[in-house]
């Protein structure tokens, strides 16, 4: 066995399967996919056109093709479907896991969802289908598989041996057998390990594991990722509200989560709006970005009504205009620096968090500090450049000011949005920076006003 | 067995707790910490002194001691080690997994690491330790521990369990036993599901799975994170070049890794330079900030310059100067989205990446509608409000070309800092926003003194 890294396609080798989609060489598609992983198959099929994906879809094994359709884009996948039979649909879904299955149903049109959960020939797949789209995606509910392996208190290790041999197939990833009642209500967990190591008339009770960190269905996937990631688990039992094992979360879909909620952060401090990636249309991108920019936009011809309204200021001390980009850079720098800092203490909630008046205080000093530092370093800067002095003493106290104020709006400004339960990233963004702009130069014509006597 | 969260402190179990450490209650601290995980026991220690931490660290078991000390923060850590005898530390290196132990020791001073070595009693444990202190953090060697299970081909499933049984101990986490050949090379695994269901006299060639992902000792944690999210692994195997099987990484360690890199991108992003938190002292926090808001001032004075440069044409047209705020904004925003867009795609590099010319193309589109819709809107605006054609056209065509510059900018910096190695996310922070004010200014004054005919 060589080191296996992931998989590449060179430009030869998709050359030459595209040639092969062409004459329809079987054989050939066969066995150049065969040691390909179902992740790696949906690269190869996303670069030709959905007739040839669904032909190479057909030569796949079943288990195989299901997850492919698991594992390809959401964009791609959607029209993908279309080119499927009610029954082929249906026999996926009985392939799939049903947290799988589940996603997918609920990418469907609400007709087909009911076609295919009333073509399904199992019974309890349909069910466990039906129990998972009651829950919304972003919850344990809505992550959870519902294939486990359940054993009893009572029974000995032999048992246990035999359900996993029968729930085998189902349940690909095993980590744990979990314990329950007569009435479904989790008492623990052994896990595989010790299952290998026990005798085989050892009874569960002796060696269960009674202590287990488990989570409601209503729990939030955030807060999912935080408790696995605590206490590094591979897998999390989920129970209802009644305390019944109703499900599993594997560490696989936690990945996910924890991944797209990083990529959501960076879009909302970036000002992109929707989920675009580099690929997607012209138009899409324009559109996702066109929103915080008119915002911005707006903000930029508000400065340009509050700099009219001093423009006798301004024609009076020409040289206030050119500090301008200094107050309105450092005001936006401050307040995303701040917002980040405080949606850091958000993101990694202890037990203890700083209360409301030990934070802004905490920020009032900081602020002073590198108010301080920044006005002096101005004041020496604009009396070296220009040797004005109430210009240099002017443009120094409204820096201070200005990183006063910008701190304050950067440090409360997440925490309104969180306490509102808006995600707090959308303040790093160009929010943040828009309204300290507007701030920023009102505060600056105003503290010129009074200093020079105007 | 409720359903058990995050353990949660209430304020009368610190009060009690602080009482039971001032009284010297043995058995009370020990019974409350019975059914605590080390994690949370880190977070009861960070609220006393080091000294009582001492205290309860002395009354824990071991195993459940060495764990609190891997799980405490670092800066608590470095000062609380000074508490502990040469051989209370060598004892925690033996019972702890190779890769935790090795994270420690490399936080130590160079002279108290060689003292440890030299004191373990455990042989192969202090190799272990010193070949991992060979490797780079951000490596797979860095990141890998030496506890595994290998296993041969020729080997019976029996004599497999038996092999495992033996290491037990050592290793906590069991997904697979790796198979190996006479120069324990990589052949391939078998997962510890199979191992329960196979007959015990089975032979392990018979059940390897020997198509199997693993990675170099070399491969960069990133990476690493990559393929095991990709191919949804809990665990991956690290060979060395010659193809020797030298380690495992598990899915907690990568877990980290991900949650690090999307926190390092959040500072930089916004212009925090080192890792701070909310709780760190006044001065920490003022001085990670400082660096970036320095650069920022730095860029406005340059503002100021260039502003000065051209205090003709704003003196002649006084006007000029209300829209600054504008094209400035603007300028930040679309740079700091186009590059964001481009992070996305660096992130998550998929096989065909696209090519230079396309990506700049692709741009400058997106640029053009968004840059005329801007323009358009602003031409609007400053007729309504200023009823000056001659401005509302200056400033429109400025915003078009900011938009087209600053969308150039955001797109090629992270791709430059990229082949250069340094992560992409600081080009979305403070530096991408004053480069575009400073050309967004001189383009601003360009346009308006070549429409005006100045």
């Amino acid at each position: 066995m060589e080191e296996v890294m992931e998989f590449e396609f060179s430009k030869e080798f998709l050359d030459r399967f595209e040639q092969a989609l062409i004459n329809r060489e079987d054989s050939y598609i066969k066995d150049s996919l065969q040691a390909v992983r179902p992740v790696d198959i949906c690269e190869i099929l996303s670069e030709f056109d959905f007739i040839f994906g669904k032909y190479v879809f057909d030569l796949l094994d079943a288990t195989k093709a299901a997850e492919v359709l698991v594992e390809l884009e959401e964009d791609y996948r959607e029209q993908f479907i279309g080119l499927f039979t009610l029954d082929e649909l249906s026999n996926f879904m009985e392939m799939l896991d049903s947290d799988d299955g589940a996603d997918l149903l609920s990418e469907m049109s609400p007709t087909l969802r009911e076609e295919i959960l009333g073509n399904l020939k199992n019974e309890e797949k349909a069910g466990h289908l039906l129990d998972l789209m009651r829950y919304d995606d972003d919850v344990a509910g809505g992550l959870m598989a519902k294939e486990l392996i359940k054993a009893r208190e009572n029974w000995t290790v032999r048992r246990c041996i035999d359900e996993i041999r029968i729930q085998a197939e189902k349940v690909e990833k095993i980590y744990s057998v979990y314990v329950v009642d007569e009435q479904d209500h989790l008492k623990g967990r052994v896990s595989l390990k010790r299952i290998v190591l026990a005798n085989d008339d050892k009874k569960v009770s002796e060696i269960l594991e009674d202590n287990i960190i488990s989570v409601g269905t209503f729990e939030e996937e955030q807060e999912v990722a935080n408790i696995m990631q605590k206490y590094d688990l591979e897998a999390i039992p989920v129970v209802n509200i009644r305390g019944k094992l109703v499900g599993r979360i594997t560490i696989d879909d936690i990945l996910d989560v924890i991944t797209e909620s990083a990529e959501e952060e960076r879009q909302l401090m970036s000002g992109v709006t929707s989920d675009v990636e580099e690929d997607d249309s012209v138009w899409m991108i324009s559109k996702a970005r066109l929103p915080w920019l008119i915002i911005g936009m707006t903000g930029g011809l508000f400065a340009a009504q509050i700099a009219d309204y001093y423009s006798v200021t301004l024609s009076v001390i020409a040289r206030l205009s050119l500090f301008i980009p200094l107050i309105m850079a450092t005001g936006g720098n401050v307040g995303v620096q701040s917002s980040a800092i405080v949606m850091q203490s958000l993101a990694a909630k202890t037990g203890f968090s700083e209360t409301l008046a030990n934070r802004l205080l905490k920020m009032l000093y900081v602020a002073l500090v590198n108010g301080s530092i920044l006005g002096l370093l101005v004041f020496g800067a604009i009396m070296l450049l220009f040797r004005d002095q109430l210009l240099a003493v002017t443009a120094s106290i409204a820096l201070l000011n200005v990183v006063l104020l910008s701190s304050f709006m950067g440090t409360v400004t997440p925490l309104l949005l969180n306490h509102f339960g808006i995600n707090p990233a959308i303040a790093s963004g160009p929010f943040i920076t828009t309204a300290n702009d507007l701030l920023g130069l009102t505060v600056y014509f105003s503290i010129a006003i009074f200093l020079y006597n105007l």
